[in-house]
């Protein structure tokens, strides 16, 4: 295990019993609390990807804080993923099944331009539900997948097998 | 009107009747699609308060992708204020009056150390409701809160008052 995935498995927090009895809570927020654990895993983050992406794309909310981070590290565009009825402009929409229910994400339709290379952030990478549903909206906005980074995947819940031949990287994964 | 001003005011898109008629609502996103923008705004925001912070909130959702930008920028302490029900560990809480009903406002009980001098940022300074909260709960948590600063204000809404004597800085005001 690097150094790097030893100082965020030591760092994250596992909550039991949230937020519903029998789920352990990987909270990623004591890693905001240390500025250099954040930017090493930013930048461990988009090595792979360097060179090879226009826009950064981040899942709402907790995509937000580390997706806008990086774009403002690249000085590249952000492009927030919203739930239904938060982008003020025309959107697109994605819906996709939740364990109970359905839920969306939407994108305003002027945010990526055609073949534009999106790499898409969020926190955790979980049952893949919500990351599959972003990927296909950037593909619907005409963006170009170039690939997914979590800061966190849970590899039991098997979210992998939900995202296609997407390049994903994750930093700190449990199995 | 300065130079920066002029750009954000030629990039914030104003939507009408947004959520509901007769709103005008100001949308920043186009302003994280330029880089050279954001990264010009952000420094613009910081400046008044450099030197005089020990960490950066933000509030849930659009406040996390300026401030984290700025906590990462400055390699600094991001803490993230959620709606409730949000953070998994232990929290404190700021109730506060929206036109119709009530929201709060949630921050881990952890997450400030006492004395700890604290920026809260958003995007947008509207009435002033919600930025309130936000100091009460820093202030709750032990922290002091520094200022706030927002990308927008719509001054016409007098969020200001509502802020007391804490320093306010806006980027791109509205009358």
């Amino acid at each position: 295990m690097s150094e790097l995935v030893q100082r965020l498995r030591s760092t994250v927090r596992s909550i039991p019993d949230f937020p519903k009895p029998g789920i352990l809570f990987r909270d990623f927020t004591p890693v905001l609390l240390d500025g250099k654990l954040v930017d090493d895993s930013l930048k461990a983050l988009w090595a792979p990807f360097d060179g090879q992406v226009d826009i950064i794309a981040g899942i709402e909310s907790r995509g937000f804080i580390l997706g806008a981070s990086i774009a403002v590290q690249r000085h590249m565009p952000f492009v927030p993923m919203r739930k239904p009825g938060k982008l003020p402009g025309e959107t697109y929409q994605v819906s996709y099944a939740l364990e109970y229910g359905n839920d969306a994400l939407e994108v305003h339709k002027d945010a990526i331009p055609k073949g534009a290379r999106v790499l898409i952030v969020d926190d955790l990478l979980a049952t893949g539900g919500t990351a599959a549903a972003s990927a296909r909206l950037v593909e619907q906005a005409g963006g170009e997948v170039v690939g997914l980074g979590f800061l966190i995947e849970l590899a039991h819940l098997g979210g992998r097998a939900q995202l296609g031949d997407h390049r994903i990287e994750s930093l700190l994964i449990y199995e």
